[in-house]
Formats: structure tokens, C-alpha cells, sequence
């Protein structure tokens, strides 16, 4: 159930033209939580070589989305608020999403962002957002 | 002056592979303010034909971070909220960012995003978030 | 007919005994936007002389749910964020909310809350937020 | 060590009056997170019989600045954003503050409020926001 799931969500995830440009993989997708990683490339960047925010926070959102989506179905993120921690610099960004709580028709998840360098994972930006459901 | 600085906000933007890779114009860039733009191109859409949300909101984050530039120099987002109003469909997106109050190290910038269709604008996204200075 | 909206706005903050506590007034109520306000007491403030930030939230919550409320109707705050721009060091508290944009069930507001002392009126924070229609 | 980090918070929490007046209670303090308390009472309630917004925004307020202050010495809220997932219908509000990541002059916080009533435990709100290290 839990691979028709992610098989699903990865199906979604390739008809997302801005996900497949950006490199974009569902790592998990599972009730109550999702995790979208990315390899940094260097059109990912900023000017100081660190991964661009808009990488960062897109990859927050879309987490945010997913994680929502598995407790409400086709969803849509209504708004999210992020904090930068740390300048993005290493070779892989991961996201993981949860679900914190949820009602019928939203949900509020959260989202950590970690940028792998070498065996670190470093915390470099955490998400807040409300999800809700289409239709 | 301004001229000047709208030269100095363009070479950085150009600095940017992300920016460079979504084609982002810097269209104004003066002390207190700052207006991005895109034009939409099928690698910027979600699965229903619309602009991704990672798209409005790095446009978004870039604007906000370029408005407290304006006034603090080189800075950087520490965070940010963004809603999102409609879905953005459309031909280009215009985020014009402005400062609403700024001390020593940082100012809080608020930007509206709007989708252009024909003759029409349309708010799509609006955001509130906090700049740095850095150094 | 704004002036009944501005009685039965009143009506409702009297029925709120945490306002009443704190000695709100609703200045200002009309599709679209609202103005709460309230006097600074020895009550309201923290340990350094200012008004407590939890007093700055409330009544800028509560802004952002009447102008909300001006265009939806029965409605609730899903959620909100707001930046403290300086300490609230004054007489009295201004709340001025607006609607940026709405939709059937939601409206996306924002709130600028100002310290008045003497004749001086400064901005002391700024909200963004969720307004939700309940039933 | 951690109970003289409690017997300081907790004349802090003294020296507030806005948290004198709510009846707030701070129950743990130690490096890296905070819990604060507050019995409801009716003045601390809205039309509908449940805690005022403003009254769970402040304890989260309150909670984030403290956790925040466990690792960075004296501090104050720079922003934070705050979701409502449920009306706070109960007798008594636990906030439960932690600090998610932190430098030399900024922590970014979480927070869940709870509700208690009889037995149960219930999230009914969450927060997220910047703690700034004052002077």
C-alpha cells in the first residue's frame, strides 16, 4: 500500500515540469510524511556557490505538499513560512516533511531541510505551512 | 544613481545560475524597492498548467531580499512567509517587493507577486519576510 | 450601513471578555478593513517598559480577523505571522488591518499595528495572515 | 544549575506584568527549550467560550522567546508565525518551546500549545520564529 503510495506520488512528481527540470526525487512518501531530495548542480546556485534559496524553499514547499497530500488526497499548499539556518553548500538537499496536525479539509505540516556534504547532514532551513485540499 | 544601481542589482542577478536558469529580469532596483520578473515557460509549470509554486515563491524570496538590499546593502533572506491567492496563470510573473521598515542590520520587506494574462495582472502570491545584512 | 457593520462589530469585541480585559475599542470597521485600538496600561507591558509582545499580537490578530470578517462574514484566524519593528513604547495601540485578497472561504490580511506617543505615530509590527469563514 | 536557570526565568516571568495579569506560569527552563502555563479563566476567552486567539499566541509568544533565551542570554521575539489547528475549549494551556537550531545572535524556535481537559492533551496550536540576542 505503502509503494502504490510512493509509486503514485512519484508519477505526480514527473508531471511536474519544474521537479523534473530541477532533479527532483520522491524519497518516501507515506501517510503522515514525505521526503523530496535533490543533487545539487551548479545551476542550483547563488552567487556565493551556496544552493540558491528558491531551491531550498521550493524543495520546503513541495515536501510540505506531499505530506499533507497523504493524509487529505489532491491538495495545494496554501501558504508556509521558512527559516534559513545555514548557507546550503554540499552535494545533495533533503527534505523531510510531517504532518502535525489535520482536519478534514487542511493540514499543518512541517518540514526540515538538510544539505548532505560528505557523511554530515546538516539542518539548513525548517518549514511551516498549511495544506489544503482541492476541491 | 539609481541607474547605477539598477546595473549593480542586474550583474548580481546575473551572478545567480538559478536566476539564470528560471530567465529572471531585474526590472527596478531603487533605494526601498525592487521589481523581479519572469517569463513563463512550460519548465516553470506544475501538473495542472500552472506556474509552480516554487517559482512564485523564489520570486518572491529574491524580490524581498533585493528590496532590503536597497537599504542595507549585501544581505540575505533569513525567512519568510508567502500566501498563495490564485493559481498563477499566464504568460509572466512580476514580484514587486518594498521595504516597510528597516534598522542597522535588517529590514522587513513585503512583496506582492502578480501573473500577467493579456492585458490583465493578477495577484497570485503575497509574502512578508525578514532581510539580514550581512557581515 | 457601515455604520451598523461598526455596531455589530462592537457588539462582538464587548462579547469577547479577553478584549474587554484589555480594553479594546474598534475604531474602524468596513468591507474590506478594520482599526482596532487600545490605551496602554502598567498591565499590558513586560519587564522593560514596553507593551508585551503578546499584547502587539493580540490586538493585531484580532485586526486581521475583523477585516477578514468584513468580507467573509463569521470567520477565524487559520494563522498569521507578524515581525516586531520596535519596542511599543507610547500611550496607545493601533491596529490597521486590510484585505489583500479573498476568495468563497478565505481572505489573505495584512496589519500594520502602530505606538502612538504624543503626536508621533510609529510602526511597531507588521502581520500577514489567514482569515478563514467558519460553517 | 537547570534549577537556577527555573528560579531566574521565573522572575523574569515576575517582572512582566502582562504575564502577571494572564496568570502565566513557567514550568521548565533549561538549555534548549522552555514550558509555560496559563489555568484559563473566563477573562481569558472569546465569544464562543474558548481561549482567546491572543491568549495562545502570547503563551507561544512567550515560550519561544524563552527557549530562544536558554541558549542566547537575554533576547526578545524578532517574528514568528503561528497556526491554529483547534479552539483551545479546556482548563488549563501548556506551551512547549524548543530550539531547533541556533548561532551567536539568532535561535529559530518551535512551539506546540495544548490544551488540557480532564485526562486529555490536545494540540491546538503551532508556532515557529526567530529569536534575536539583544545588545
Amino acid at each position: 500500500m505503502s509503494d502504490d503510495m510512493l509509486e503514485f506520488g512519484r508519477k505526480v512528481l514527473a508531471s511536474q515540469p519544474f521537479s523534473v527540470l530541477l532533479g527532483t526525487e520522491l524519497v518516501a512518501f507515506a501517510k503522515g510524511g514525505a521526503e523530496l531530495a535533490l543533487d545539487l548542480r551548479p545551476e542550483h546556485l547563488q552567487q556565493h556557490g551556496f544552493a540558491h534559496g528558491g531551491v531550498v524553499s521550493y524543495l520546503a514547499d513541495n515536501a510540505l505538499t506531499y505530506a499533507g497530500g497523504s493524509v487529505l488526497g489532491d491538495s495545494l499548499t496554501l501558504e508556509y513560512k521558512i527559516n534559513y539556518l545555514r548557507p546550503a553548500v554540499g552535494r545533495r538537499l533533503v527534505a523531510k516533511a510531517r504532518v502535525t496536525g489535520s482536519g478534514k479539509s487542511q493540514a499543518v505540516c512541517h518540514c526540515d531541510v538538510y544539505v548532505l556534504d560528505g557523511e554530515a547532514e546538516k539542518l539548513c532551513a525548517t518549514a511551516q505551512g498549511t495544506i489544503w485540499k482541492v476541491g
